[in-house]
């Protein structure tokens, strides 16, 4: 029998960066390399001189903390979650966990026994379908529909006795859209209803356009029975190499969280624990600063993408920090995406990685991800990409 | 089905934590806590004074690193390997983890199938039974001979076509003893012979009470086949709360390592990889004298363990951070240890913890991490186990 890992595939953003291994890029053109969502830049510097201080002064930074993460950081998440979606979550429903990815994982652990299924909206994020692939369980793709919006009611023909969740990314990765509060609403509705859970990844949501809650599902009694929400501190206060991210969902499922977390990761990462915990206090501001230049380069985007555009390529969805394309050219993703490393001085990862194998939309489809790229950057792109298609 | 997490059983040292709640101890009989293997400092002050440099100065410490781990670090730990254990080892044999348990949990992924055996020698480390139970693998529970030292052809009768490694711990989690070299090489020949893998965890070599080398297995050529060797960063540098570990083995199989962790955890924490990096190149001296420390705590058990073996205890394994008991009481040990809380005012984990449910030699066992206490606790900590048994 196959390993576990060996029913996988391997991780595509290392497969990518061994694409620019022997490529020279001049000094006149660099390197855009849009290929990974995160911030190339430190957390600010208030937050460098906290975390400087608490390495020197405060000797829990460096001991073993709780399974489920620093209380106060959990009670944090829940008042601040409490007021931004008006609803009603308790710090014993939230747990703080090694990076969003391993909440993910953890979740799926209490969910699914070998060969359960789990709903997973197409184009994916590949780390998903690799845990799942890992765990046993079979990966069941449900293709967006218009806009990159995935449709309950096609998702409930799918729905098996052994189906266990649904997994919503939103705002989404790769596809960058940001799913309408009715579109969450109908998927929570279909999951309640058949007694399976909603996995809702909001690891973007600090970027989201909409000034207002993205969604009532907090507002709704007995959300814990069927809501597991996922978040990331990695690309607010630029702590991704500090693994934390969060689960909220309900205590009982969190004591089943408890034992997955304690016998892969222990605890998380302390100081970067406490770190998140003086960003949500202290940072506001700087991060609705952020935000708006995020939302800019979104604009920039959008606006910006006529010269694609005449081309036949299309913006199939763009916010957070993603852009997605359909590109015209007569070969297909994945080879295209490798001649741009070259030809356009541009790392950009395939939708051949996003999709399953004989899933053709892939192959005509790219993801840009392009937070880290200000609005000038973005015209080059836009430039350079128009180039190739020519 | 039952799901993954719901395979196996809470946290142990959760559970024990809860036996403290509603307990008062008085100012002149504190508590002995000696049921974590942890240290209760921090990391000493050169150190923290580097970690604050590098979260003022690196970025890097902040940002995404690579998969398998730093490559400085990596290649550091080939080179201290290769000169202590008197072999060769590689930079690309080694990945860097989120600590000690996600390598082995990384490990097992690579190697296992739903149904797949894995032998664990009992007394065994809790969290390996646990991943095991949520892997889907069998754990194959190998008693422990005369002086705890599991005997390579005892496992060799319990091989199926099923198993897929033998795990050892040694030092020896939870027992304390130091496996002999001829041991180890005893089951990495069963293992080599039948092709199957050798997992060794070293979490706690760094304070072995020998000064040659404990195994000779890195000279063997080909060792990366069969080997699997873990180690952690936690109890050397005082780093429990940075979550660095990592794994030895071959580049093959780190390449499949590299998919469940990229999964998983994506990276460990930045800051304690280059904090473990210092470390490893600048405080030798200094762990030099934790070692002479730990093993005057060890001698301070032995020689003052008289008044406890004339009322019929017995020390089964003394060594690295635990003493392993076989008490004399007429009750099981979890009851025993609950009981201790209140009466003797000292918090160890029972051998139940530590064996399988139907494993009556785990009822008359107990662990204690002695790491924390030093020789007057111990003079006391004895004192308290005496009188509740006289």
């Amino acid at each position: 029998m196959t390993s576990r890992t060996a029913t996988t595939f391997p991780p595509p953003v290392m497969e990518a960066r061994r694409w620019l291994e022997g490529v020279t890029f001049s000094a006149d053109r660099p390197l855009i390399n849009v290929s990974q969502a995160a911030p190339v830049d430190p957390p600010p510097e208030p937050l460098r001189q906290e975390m400087a201080r608490l390495v020197m002064e405060v000797p829990q930074a460096h001991l073993y903390g709780p399974v489920l993460g620093l209380p106060e950081l959990r009670a944090e998440i829940a008042a601040q979650w409490s007021a931004a979606y008006h609803g009603a979550v308790r710090a014993e429903q939230v747990a703080i966990t090694s990076g969003c990815n391993e909440a993910f994982c953890a979740a799926i652990e209490t969910l699914t026994a070998e060969g359960d299924e789990v709903m997973l909206p197409t184009p994916w994020y590949f780390n998903h379908k690799m845990w799942l692939d890992m765990a046993g369980a079979v990966a069941v793709p449900l293709p967006a529909g218009p806009g990159l919006i995935p449709d309950a009611a096609t998702a409930a023909a799918l729905l098996t006795p052994r189906t266990r969740a649904i997994v919503l990314v939103s705002p989404n990765n790769p596809g960058g859209v940001e799913y309408p509060p009715e579109t969450i609403a109908a998927f929570y509705a279909l999951c309640r209803d058949a007694g399976i859970a909603l996995i809702l990844d909001e690891t973007y949501r600090d970027f989201h356009s909409s000034d207002r809650a993205p969604h009532d599902l907090f507002t709704r009694p007995g959300w814990e029975e069927t809501l597991i929400q996922l978040y990331s501190f990695s690309k607010a206060y630029r702590l991704t190499g500090h693994r934390v991210g969060a689960m909220v969902t309900g205590r009982d499922r969190l004591a089943e969280v408890e034992k997955f977390l304690d016998t892969v990761t222990i605890c998380p990462a302390q100081l970067g624990q406490f770190a998140a915990l003086w960003g949500m206090r202290h940072l506001g501001p700087w991060l609705a600063g952020e935000r708006a230049e995020i939302l800019a380069r979104r604009a920039a985007i959008e606006t910006g993408f006529a010269p694609l555009a005449a081309q036949g390529w299309k913006l199939l969805g763009c916010g957070a920090y993603f852009a997605y394309l359909e590109h015209p050219l007569d070969l297909p993703s994945d080879a295209l995406a490798q001649r741009l490393v070259s030809e356009a001085g541009v790392l950009v990862l395939p939708g051949t990685m996003f999709t399953p194998p004989d899933d053709p939309a892939g192959r005509r489809q790219l993801r840009v991800a392009f937070a880290n790229v200000d609005a000038t950057g973005i015209r080059t792109l836009i430039a350079r990409l128009a180039a190739v298609s020519a």
